[in-house]
């Protein structure tokens, strides 16, 4: 830990204001049911610690208008970081979690770890050099990986896209850079669930479900506003629920995962098969402009533009994976489901199929007031997530 | 609340006591990192208020055998009742959970609410009437009911086997007859797995499903040792999930229900088929005994004895369920499964065939620790879980 050894009500105090943003030294000592006198020291020691920062006066309740206090954005920084199979995210930001500044470019995530991660070191170091800030006043680093990761090791378990990752510690790797930082490593589904709850359409809900649909289709689930992980660590791999018994042999093994007959390479390759069947013009065309291939996102684009067989794909692929979500809503009865990833980009078509199969399946009673949407937060849900994990993590001593 | 004004601290002391067991002043000190002198005033209070009382003598650590304390037995009596469909168990505990009467007779749940629950009232007065108590000493009842259940309110909501009590208060009509009590009304399936956690085979576990295979099939979750009810309280209605989208239609109006296809009268119609068909003469020799019908425990019996076309539908009923609980031990990440309800006594084969499933169909890391078991509490789950669930409740002051 890399914060001051604060007492248990100091810790209280600053979780206080992290969690419902700056306030005066009144609001707080209501919160904390203290004395103004008890708070006054509190915020005093505080602020000499570093940890909290007058940030300017509030309104006036009769007196003098009172100055209010909030987490010191000098206190240090945070990184977030979303890894996705081609691409890589960060963003850097203060204590409270604003983001200060962001960068993005593509990258392949089955190069040698090392590789990979020595760029994101230099990158998040020349995002410090901006702010002012060497590698030691990089206090927590959030990462988002896409594979299964046993957390709170931070180690990638099996990884099918990534398999030399296995066993490699990204924590230490970082640490050799960043002497002061406090790593934090989770699947990218949890992240972006994360993500949601904390800055986005989760704010304010108790329990949601985060459904990343790509080249695979992963779950992360929010209960009591925190992500739920399970026994293994393994919670939310819904990408290999069985839809049909007799279907085609995935790449775990197993016949008829769901995540190999609907994801973005399914809806591909059932566009491929309409090309070459003859059953779709656009399709062909398209097909040909492309060189030979198509991909989710053509589909949905002429699904958009009225063909006919890129609806009828689209509609099968949202009839798999409502079908899932309808069991899934009936056992779990959240308040919403979230769609995230590249394959919620290729239209409305797509969510309407997902929502309709959802809902008439589901029990009427669990879908009363359950909401379906696009992810809100888009491709900013991984980033987020990702910073609010190790902020989380770093308050925890405080309950 | 009933009991009698406490301090924050003092319903912390009561708390830890019924969490953790009886236990000496010094030990409670401990517990609560305060000083003996405080204890010990704090124990006096409690023991004057009659909340706590000294149970005898602990071992000696060097002095005196410390004076042990624990719940006040005589604080007061709380009900558990578990409704189904055609019987009814009733417990009178006392403030600790300890059982100190039981009672249990056959009761059609479709009779208008008023006549269930006046004899349900009247034999909790006889058995208080034994302990030497009156109606008044009722502080608290927990009761399942066989259907989806509005909690807090307690009221039934469409339940399709009581529809004549959809609306019915059953909270007033108790406290109409016992003016002191706290009623928790749930439905009867998360009060089993209330039971399994709080005394049963999920002590010490963070999370776990109960399933209940009977004439329908439901699922309790429990999360972070707690039920987990869902957003609008319907969490764990497992029983609709779709297993067959061309299946036969299920009462509830959707096709391929899993209980519809997989539970007992599904077993039993199978046995049906089976011998009408002549491909068992087991099963023919037994319907006839039976005067012309078969149930799922002739089934079992009969694949005990090595019937096989008995066996057969067992495996698939196994398979049905096994293959749900694939996909939710995917989703969810337990630490184990129970299955309790009137289908699990058919014997083990259909307990292995559901593992077998499961453990085929779940990804291997999920199932790494997985226990799949029936309900070691077996038919004491109701009862003990509606004690509990009432015992949480009336403590639920104190985090």
């Amino acid at each position: 830990m890399t914060l001051p050894n604060l007492s248990e009500i100091e810790l209280l105090a600053v979780e206080r204001i992290r969690k419902h943003g700056a306030m005066s030294r009144t609001s707080l000592a209501k919160l904390l049911e203290i004395s103004q006198a008890s708070v006054t020291a509190i915020a005093g020691n505080l602020l000499e610690e570093g940890v909290l920062a007058e940030i300017g006066h509030g309104r006036s309740v009769g007196g003098r208008r009172p100055l209010i206090l909030d987490i010191n954005p000098g206190l240090g920084y945070v990184a977030g970081i979303d890894i996705g199979a081609t691409s890589v995210d960060l963003a850097l930001a203060d204590f409270r979690g604003e983001i200060l500044s962001r960068d993005s470019y593509q990258a392949d995530v089955r190069v040698p770890p090392e590789v990979l991660l020595e760029k994101i070191n230099q990158t998040i170091i020349k995002m410090l050099k901006v702010e002012g800030a060497r590698p030691e006043h990089l206090l927590g680093l959030g990462m988002g990986v896409p594979g299964p990761v046993q957390y709170p090791e931070g180690l990638l378990i099996q990884p099918p896209l990534m398999p030399i990752w296995e066993g490699f510690s990204i924590k230490s790797y970082i640490k050799n850079q960043f002497p002061k930082v406090v790593p934090c490593i989770d699947n990218d589904v949890n992240i972006m669930a994360i993500g949601e709850a904390k800055v986005g359409g989760g704010i304010g809900m108790d329990n949601f479900m985060y459904v990343k649909i790509g080249t695979g289709i992963g779950c992360g689930v929010i209960m009591h506003g925190e992500i739920y992980r399970g026994s293994d660590g393994c919670a939310g791999d819904i990408g290999h629920i069985c839809i049909d018994y007799n279907g085609p042999v995935c790449h775990c093994g197993n016949t008829g995962c769901l995540e190999y007959m609907a994801a973005g390479p399914a809806i591909a390759a059932m566009a491929m098969q309409a090309a070459e069947s003859g059953e779709s013009e656009h399709l062909i065309k398209r097909m040909q402009e492309n060189g030979g291939s198509l991909s989710s996102i053509d589909v949905g684009e002429l699904a958009a533009a009225g063909d006919r067989a890129s609806i009828r794909i689209i509609n099968e692929s949202g009839k798999m994976i409502g079908g899932v979500l309808a069991g899934l809503v009936n056992f779990y009865n959240p308040q919403a489901i979230f769609i995230g990833g590249g394959v919620s980009k290729i239209g409305h078509q797509f969510l309407s199929a997902i929502r309709q199969y959802t809902l008439r399946r589901a029990t009427a009673l669990s879908t009363r007031s359950l909401r379906i949407d696009y992810s809100p937060l888009g491709d900013d849900a991984g980033v987020y997530g990702a910073i609010w994990l190790v902020l989380e993590h770093i308050f925890a001593l405080v309950k």
